[in-house]
């Protein structure tokens, strides 16, 4: 096995393809980990939640990591972790076109909404639902890379 | 589908059957979320790393969470978080029982040791080489399971 760094450019690569990440955010030092469905857009990546400990630990401390996997042939695999931060997207202060663009990459994908909560059948309005829209931005990223020799 | 939660023996079984998790740590408010594969026993994850920035953390901040991820047919799945507390375990205050569990448990996968470092040949001696033996004590741990209807 090799194993290497990836560039900037491989990272945000495999962040556009991926949709998993698991989320990591912390509050009076207590870190919480948890597997999120997210879009990436513009350095940034967009999720939907139900509101609940991990919207309340980002938004008491919106520091946050993360990290995507992906599994290629036999032993090989990519990872990329993330430091980033928090900033939810409340309706009525105009995130529209943030929020179709994750919704559309999102809604292809059967198994998208987050452990613990089943999909809803249509688009959530923050001012009709508990949904809680937010983003990521990315501020460093880096990735590594492991192939058979 | 449908989610439930699961059972404190379910989701034992479950960090039991597994050896990757997603391992987050903090340290002054920042979290940093990393994969690592680990071995389950008597409610402890036991794991080995290069020194670097999660140990740097852990030493810092005992506190981490953990999620523990896999997929069934189709769209089912199961997930455990668990709440815990990280020791470190060097070679010199004998936990010579504990390091010979974890390696036996850990090296009969190809593809165990963590990503970014290279499977070592031989067991890791603390007096010998970098690596550090650690394990994360469980405080608390919870788990969801979808099913399909």
């Amino acid at each position: 096995m090799h194993v290497r760094s990836m560039s900037t450019f491989e990272c945000t690569n495999l962040l556009s393809a991926s949709r998993v990440a698991c989320l990591a955010c912390s509050k009076d030092g207590k870190p919480y980990v948890v597997p999120i469905y997210y879009a990436y857009a513009d350095i940034h990546l967009y999720a939907f939640s139900m509101p609940g400990k991990k919207i309340e630990f980002m938004r008491a401390n919106p520091h946050v990591s993360l990290v995507v996997e992906e599994r290629g042939h036999g032993r090989e695999w990519q990872s990329v972790v993330v430091d980033g931060r928090f900033e939810e997207l409340p309706d009525r202060i105009g995130h529209k076109r943030e929020r179709d663009h994750a919704w559309s990459l999102l809604s292809r994908h059967f198994d998208w909404w987050e452990p613990g909560a089943l999909k809803p059948m249509t688009q959530p309005q923050s001012d009709h639902s508990e949904h809680v829209f937010f983003r990521i931005l990315v501020d460093q990223l880096s990735g590594r890379e492991a192939k058979e020799n």
